[in-house]
């Protein structure tokens, strides 16, 4: 690939012994036989039905960065071979790459990646790929799950806070992807485009409460006159049921929103709705906050809950913060290979997978099989190829799917599982992989 | 704080809300108001006995980029006033920012950072803090365990393929600030000095492997030529005691060491151990992985296993992935403020912190007490202040801890534990905090 000199190199973000191994196959002359390398999951993580590919678009520009200059070999030069620091410095990836789009449902064994070209130029990438996917594929499947147990109420991403400070953006981008609506990042707001949004903080009222006491309404009054009466009002700092009354005297009945931080999310939503009725306020929404996942969201279905905003449980993936996925080496020159570990046994050979469904949409069978060999027999049911082509000649593909598009495929792809599927009980895989050998 | 133009800006790593509130702040005249904020965590993960303080180095280096120039600029001003856009133009923290040092050890309520500036100086920073000491924290945290299951043998982390690309670096040296020996991210080389390591992969062995079979030999061979005899040889792709066998066949008793990567660590670790040294190579080192946890690690104890090498469970903070610190304004112009919202009270005004120890240098309790009232009487007991001076007038303080001297601050702080501080099963904290009003 092409190398883009305005950003920093991501040819660091790399396990040491990807390169020591380069070095041994390139004394060795094994650094130049062809090879494809395969990422996929060995399971879903614990009781999960379905996963969500997600990273595609953000590895695939990280990889134009993927290259080694100076700053980058001092740090390599001490532990490799001039004939090792001679091959990085001319890296560039011309390899193939085919995949899962961006957005596309996964289950245990599906060949979400799969990259071809030679051992060396394979390997440098191992771990930049798995990080890529591994992160935005766990954040993607958690914000799924809430996503359908939000059942269309919108949602914003607001966790950056408990996440790295640069893996914040990327989790925003993965949760807009899975069908968030918006985020509280700015860095991805710049960077992806996602749509940015905020509510207002407990601190912003407490700055308005000096020596003589609390005075909410003033910061209610300050907020509104600064962001307009459509703004949304935090009003659990003190007693909730005085903050709606207050906000309302302050706004007025046109007031955009409350939003609720605390608490028994379920009443307190159902008595704050009632009070602003009461009040004329029957549009202001309602904002709720505080530890939600996609079980609290769910339980909060029959509530009158306009908006939730989701932050902890959603950049750390739920309880999954790692999608498990692995890069494994399938095939040498055209033959197959696998260890034969215990319990980490791997399938050789470079595969393809479809997807079957019945003409309702509904899918029924995913099935991975050779692709050297013939597409087997589908049975007359519906089916679609699972991998397309991302990179040809170390370039990226033109014309691949947008954010957009991509946010569009989760959503088709939700709504293709089978009813079990969306269940956020645990359980099997939303449908049975079959491995066709 | 100056900031530096030669890396990136940070200031957008930031949630919408905090310049929404700076805006109407600066509306109202309450932007300048001067006010303290202090970083707790309200418990520690579930069942854990002390948590690490981490980041605190990385934080000040972050907050010297934290500007705003065109390119942050042209994302807030769509919904910013030109006041605010001026106003972050011209943005520098000034204030004073004191700390627990990195590498203390911390418990529920302890005053981990105090912040104090304006209003608005102080709230824009929220999110860096928060996200970088919340994920450098849990990440060290999860770290100290493993290190004292591991009763002093080495470890290497391992797990950047588990953890987004930009993370990993930063989990390596919050690891290594916890007591880990290596790691195999470059980066964490580069940025943070961190010792780098590795050892080899299938994918290695299985490249050996054409159509002609199985040649692990082969790859044994060109490792130890291309890296020395003193190499790690991975022997679980096929048959470990096949693989034993070949690797010192081909290296000689002089084989620096084995890799074992799965099965059941303990039982192959006493077979691996008796069939080096029946081949003489007693010198030979064993390196186990293959997701390892705190738990795992101590199981091994008993085992003749010489190096653990760490991974998913370490980059994932082993089950609490953030360490859940909030950012709370706890004083405005002197007078104390919280919020009194159910379960989620805070404790109004700024506070210092100190530890007891015995005469032993065994800790015994925590005081928390208010910055403005007398120290409290410590009863005789050996005492340390917990915060110290991080940042005057906007500039970190010369001459703060190296990560080598956090580094041997967590070790000192890991042996001034009670004894059951140490244990790694669910419990209450070390030691009690008490805090005076």
């Amino acid at each position: 690939m092409e190398i883009r000199d305005d950003r920093a190199s991501t040819a660091l973000l790399t396990d040491q012994y990807e390169l020591t191994m380069v070095a041994a196959a390139l004394a060795d002359g094994s650094a130049h036989r062809r090879c494809t390398f395969e990422v996929f999951a060995r399971r879903l993580p614990s009781g999960r039905r379905y996963g969500v590919v997600a990273g595609t678009g953000r590895l695939l520009e990280a990889m134009t960065r993927f290259g080694f200059g100076d700053r980058e070999l001092a740090v390599v030069t001490p532990f490799l071979d001039s004939r090792t620091v001679d091959w990085l410095r001319e890296f560039r990836f011309t390899g193939e790459i085919d995949g899962y789009r961006e957005g596309e449902l996964y289950f245990p064994g599906s060949p979400i990646l799969s990259v071809r070209g030679s051992f060396a130029e394979c390997v440098v990438l191992k771990t930049l790929i798995l990080s890529v996917l591994n992160h935005d594929s766990a954040i993607a499947s958690a914000a799924a799950r809430m996503v359908s147990a939000a059942a269309g109420r919108p949602m914003i991403e607001m966790g950056s806070r408990r996440a790295h400070e640069l893996a914040a953006p990327s989790s925003s981008r993965a949760a807009y992807l899975a069908g968030f609506d918006a985020t509280s990042n700015l860095e991805a707001v710049r960077s992806f485009g996602v749509p940015g949004a905020g509510t207002s903080a407990h601190a912003f009222t407490l700055l308005h409460c000096g020596a003589d006491g609390a005075h909410e309404a003033e910061a209610f009054r300050s907020q509104v006159a600064a962001l307009g009466v459509g703004t949304t009002l935090l009003v659990d700092t003190f007693d909730i049921t005085r903050g709606v009354a207050t906000a309302i005297e302050v706004a007025g009945p046109e007031l955009g929103g409350v939003r609720i931080d605390s608490g028994d999310l379920g009443v307190l939503a159902r008595q704050v709705r009632e009070q602003l009725d009461g009040l004329g306020a029957t549009a202001t929404r309602i904002v709720v906050s505080g530890d939600l996942d996609e079980y609290a969201i769910a339980a909060l279905r029959a509530e009158p809950v306009d908006v939730y905003g989701v932050g902890t449980s959603l950049v750390t993936g739920s309880g999954a913060p790692t999608a498990g996925m692995v890069y494994k080496l399938v095939e040498v020159d055209g033959v197959p290979v696998a260890k034969r570990s215990s319990h980490k046994q791997s399938r050789g050979g470079a595969k393809k997978a479809m997807r079957l469904a019945r003409s309702t949409g509904t899918i029924i069978e995913e099935i991975v099989y050779p692709a050297a060999g013939p597409r087997p027999d589908t049975g007359g049911s519906d089916s679609r190829e699972l991998l397309v082509p991302l990179v040809r000649d170390g370039k990226a593909i033109e014309g691949l799917p947008t954010l957009t598009e991509s946010r569009d495929l989760v959503a088709r792809g939700l709504v293709s599982l089978p009813w079990e599927g969306l269940k956020l009980s645990a359980g099997e895989p939303a449908v049975p992989t079959t491995f066709v050998s």
